[in-house]
């Protein structure tokens, strides 16, 4: 078999035992760069995000399923036989299960030292809170993002649409796991990361806790409220975003929605007087935009150069013609996956494919030549 | 000077032509894992965000800054010479405005082709919106997660509170930038990275999409509605998390909060039905919590083993007992800077450090023996 010099992580192999999201998307990742990624799943079930609409399909693709029941001797055995022939170890069980089933960090260091081992938790591997429980909206609530969160003037609510807390750890893990493939290349050595979701969440509130400080820690109001940047309603239903934040885009947005006093109006030249005064300029703004459908205030708003986007529903996605165009979408087994979504020149990305069924890859990887 | 071997970026520099959030905060990552960042900056004020309350500090950490006009022929030269000794060049400019300046991608290749050049824009270097102008709003809009967004029942509202478009694309640009790097390692040659904040997010909505179709396309209050899983306002007026997503959670809170008919109720035993019955279910939680503070309710619900976490505001988070344990927020003249997120063992991390004045390195990297 050839082995392609432009697939990145082509002749990297992953073994993955971590379920949900975090991980998986993770992993993802690593074999959309070109790496093997063997999922590890405990029969009779597997990955519960099997049983979760789709959350296993999306974050699955072109991975291999072998079940093993690590508390057995025959699981053990071939985890060790998995260990000894891999590049990452990925694991997100509480912190020290894995140690307690005897592949903890030493343990692994000492059967295969190039092992980059990634442990993903909701606290991390130390600290008063590495043993509790928890879940996405726990993170972003210790780390300050919920507090924040959701209406500017109503109470918090985690209100990122996506999985924030999830998709930034598993980001993070990426990044992480591929810095330390990068040292391995020099030291010959593999590495220990400790990845703590909630760390990950107060990473990308690193800006905000910046901005809250200088801001002369405001209320979460005044803080976030905004007009004229934002979603607005139009006269069928949808809606359309406008981002003005400069003052060319505000004045031009008042011109093209027939308001241009409200432009001019020096009370409201600033942008931070525009988040503080709010109150006053947005139902001027939503009345407005209800005078006409979503699609003819897109043509006006465009035609005007002002920063406006339909607000897009999930059945649109498909056929938005930026994203058609990119080729964002594919269509496996009739399933909608997204693409990586960077574009390059002089590198290989893997397409996306179908998710394993539990098991699939038992005969192939445990009693197979690769190891 | 000694290299480190730990840091696993040493002796890789980026010339990092972008300003505001994105490319910012994926150079930082790099500067973190060891990388020399220099950034190339317009005269006479430099990247906006240095007067945009704390995001420069929060990014430019440990940065150098050389300050150049790149329509004049001396700030063309300076910026040539940098290309020849680089690594990784980032821009953030409108698609095509940096090859009119003469330094697009096949000029720069043809420089130096072992350059990783990563372009960051808001719908990327290609399709009809390439031109557009637009914010975080804008993408979070197009690519779906707006319509999912704020309040499950009420209007779209970017509700994320940290800057989901930027910061998301920040992390795909990073993880591209060191598979690059990887790559490189095996055919010497860069490569050219088309970030799309747009595509970015629409990838963060991949497992959402399947989701959504998964569940039969319901309407957002069906979609991100919850109860037994967000806040809860205390008598204090603060807020807990509670993340009871499993039935034994579920139940073990009912018990807590004195409601144990709530969890033994028939009609709310699955996940499902807990969100669908979310408008019966949520006062009765609301009438209990208000009857104690938030610090009762977290010693009552931990002793209860039921996954809760206070609703920290940004002015508590650096006294979080799991913080100050994992030593996340750093000190550095007088701002709290935010770590990596990351903690590893056989790898070593830059600590965070100031941001540079602008041009402060004009004298010693444009001038000196580096070039």
């Amino acid at each position: 078999m050839g082995v392609s010099l432009l697939l990145p992580l082509e002749g990297v192999r992953v073994v993955d035992l971590t379920n949900f999201l975090p991980g998986p998307f993770c992993s993802m990742i690593l074999s959309d760069f070109g790496a093997e990624v063997i999922k590890v799943e405990r029969p009779p079930k597997g990955d519960p995000a099997r049983y979760q609409g789709g959350m296993f399909t999306s974050a699955g693709r072109n991975k291999k399923s072998v079940a093993l029941d690590l508390k057995s001797d025959e699981g053990k055995e071939a985890l060790r036989k998995l260990v000894l022939n891999c590049d990452v170890l990925m694991e997100g069980f509480r912190p020290g299960v894995l140690d307690r089933l005897g592949f903890g960090w030493e343990a692994v260091r000492a059967l295969n030292d190039r092992v980059v081992y990634c442990s993903i938790s909701g606290f991390g591997q130390t600290g008063p809170n590495r043993d509790l429980a928890g879940h996405d909206v726990n993170y972003l609530s210790i780390a300050g993002a919920l507090s924040i969160s959701g209406d500017p003037d109503g109470p918090p609510v985690a209100g990122g649409g996506v999985q924030v807390a999830d998709l930034t750890s598993a980001m993070y893990a990426a990044v992480s796991v591929l810095a330390a493939i990068i040292n391995r290349g020099r030291t010959g050595k593999g590495a220990y990361l400790d990845v703590s979701m909630t760390d990950c969440v107060l990473a990308f509130m690193g800006p905000r806790i910046l901005e809250y400080f200088d801001r002369g820690m405001p209320p979460k109001g005044t803080m976030m409220g905004r007009s004229g940047f934002g979603a607005y309603r139009t006269r069928d239903g949808k809606y359309v975003s406008v981002g003005c934040l400069e003052l060319n885009f505000w004045q031009r947005l008042c011109d093209a929605l027939g308001d241009p006093e409200l432009g001019r109006d020096p009370k409201y030249l600033g942008w931070f007087d525009r988040m503080k005064y709010r109150a006053e300029i947005n139902p001027r703004l939503d009345e407005k935009f209800l005078l006409r459908d979503r699609d003819e205030w897109m043509k006006i708003l465009r035609e005007a150069d002002v920063p406006v986007t339909p607000v897009n529903r999930i059945e649109e996605l498909e056929n938005d013609p930026q994203f058609v165009s990119r080729g964002m979408i594919k269509r496996v087994n009739g399933q909608p996956l997204v693409a990586f979504p960077v574009k390059f020149e002089g590198l290989e990305l893997r397409e996306p494919g179908p998710a394993p069924e539990l098991g699939a890859d038992n005969g192939g990887i445990l009693g197979g030549p690769g190891l």
